[in-house]
């Protein structure tokens, strides 16, 4: 059986959303244990009493890391926390993967420093997948915040565990490797990113050159490698850009009279067309790839959508054996 | 008479777009001369002959850099293209300014090399001016590309330079500088951010902290001050966000039947309303701040709209004295 240590007590709508997404994903994953870690007088009140049974599980927990935590400080004191007791399980074998929605500096402090980091693996990488304009699978960016610096070594690394993710979690075959510049040449961006250059076009991997910013959303590449500071800011930026242009979409069709209130209703299907096309749920959350086991962070504010989402991401990569595919790789 | 020197056959729709944005304002801006460099051939089939008079000037160029030429070697080499005799114009104070659609990092490397930089200045910085949901102001961010390797002297000049253009070009009092790092707290980032950090924090500028790339479109920050490098991935995110999204808009809107059609005509007082408001060419064109005369540069697929108001842009740039005010502040 496969274990999944969640927990409970991370995000905006903990422990409600979560305990509905295990709810909602359980059936269909029969062969997997889903162990909440929270509050239990909390996660009692939110689980009807018959749903506790093998396949679901309450680890009680005393603490929680809240948003404001120091990361690394809040994974050292508060050991008694969901998200610690969850990934100490982990580390200790009684479980295989570790999810949570709560403090993302506290949960990679818990993979790399608890689960640990895989052998040969310089540092590990923080990595989504998010939907893009010409295909229905979306593209794999990474790092995006887990390191503030970064060496060439390491943005190939990230691009071999993230192509091994896009061949076997996502089902792209090939999957087609760019690295984010601020150019097409090959001779672009600062040493790092020349270097880097030179490093992913000697790999294996399937290579396409320099993507730029403005053609990440596109599709043009299954796999974005970048260090982990213009990651950030690219991901950022995309998820900004899209919030202020929907929001003010919705504030033109509000305060342009009857008409184009009418209007908008009947817009309706094109709208859903495109909140389905750049829906991020149905791709799950960010995994901190190159640690011991599958740790998988969804944004605070989800809801059991998500979640549920998330569960099937996570029940994916155990089934695939995605960790120890990286570990045989990278311990030659 | 202030004196703008233009390069005339930069840009996808070179020469005509340019004598059209020329045309179109020369009208108001009675004490500005254009002076446009180019094939004179070309040239005269776009500008009708009456219209060649004191105010609007032809110099015969024999050659152009392309977009797709290197760009120091382009300047270099090609000495009788118009963009570096228009930059030599400058250099020679037989104009006040330089303009163009063409190649950009040739038009850098005039800037720096021909018209050269401000004593005091360290690397000038390429900076837009875009559109923001908060402000019908916009906000400046800067450096967008001029360079791949930054220190934290350029990245503080570059806030007091952007702070003078947002005071005197955008009438905005005191404006609120940030700076674009992976997180709110002041020790995010690498050592560069860090110590950018605070060296704006100790700079008499209005400095409000950090700012992340989802809220740099919200005009939070009058002034975004970034490191040329993730700055050029922050602006190419946002363009590709917004382009993917409206176009496929635009997309659902055509193929979702004939109601969607006709809601769609009914939304049009909206879609304009955001047209409006994410419209760029208002702002005009990214100016290279740090050098000796003002150098704006405008998108190469631009038509005479933009060309029109970064016209109007330089034009209030000359006669607020920027670069004479920034001249004399770095020469203390």
């Amino acid at each position: 059986m496969k274990r999944i240590a969640i927990d409970a007590m991370g995000g905006e709508n903990a422990p409600k959303a979560i305990v509905d997404g295990v709810l909602k994903v359980r059936a269909e994953l029969p062969q997997t244990q889903f162990i909440l870690f929270g509050d239990k007088e909390q996660l009692r009140q939110v689980i009807p009493a018959d749903e506790i049974n093998d396949q679901l599980k309450i680890v009680p927990t005393i603490e929680v890391i809240n948003d404001e935590d120091e990361p690394v400080k809040a994974m050292r004191t508060k050991k008694h926390s969901s998200m610690v007791e969850a990934a100490n399980f982990v580390k200790e074998g009684k479980a295989d993967a570790l999810f949570s929605l709560g403090n993302t500096g506290a949960l990679l402090a818990c993979g790399i420093f608890i689960i640990g980091r895989i052998k040969g693996i310089s540092r590990p990488g923080l990595m989504p997948t998010l939907p893009a304009q010409n295909t229905d699978k979306g593209f794999n960016i990474v790092d995006v915040g887990a390191n503030a610096k970064t060496k060439p070594e390491y943005i190939l690394q990230w691009a071999e565990m993230a192509s091994f993710y896009a061949e076997k979690i996502r089902d792209v075959k090939n999957p087609r490797v760019a690295l984010l510049n601020n150019g097409a040449e090959s001779d672009k961006g600062d040493e790092i990113h020349q270097a880097a250059y030179e490093l992913l076009q000697k790999s294996d991997l399937n290579f396409i050159g320099n993507i730029e910013g403005n053609e990440i959303m596109t599709g043009k590449a299954d796999v974005v490698a970048t260090d982990g500071f213009s990651g950030n800011i690219a991901l950022k930026s995309v998820e900004g850009m899209s919030s202020v242009l929907l929001h003010s979409l919705k504030d033109s069709l509000l305060n342009n009279g009857l008409m184009t209130k009418i209007g908008a209703l009947m817009i309706k299907n094109a709208v859903n067309d495109l909140k389905n096309k750049y829906d991020t749920a149905v791709h799950g959350g960010a995994v901190l790839l190159g640690v011991n086991s599958p740790v998988v962070k969804t944004h605070g504010r989800s809801n059991e959508r998500p979640i549920y989402y998330t569960l099937k991401q996570i029940d994916k990569m155990l089934d695939e054996d995605l960790v120890g595919e990286v570990k045989a790789t990278f311990a030659k």
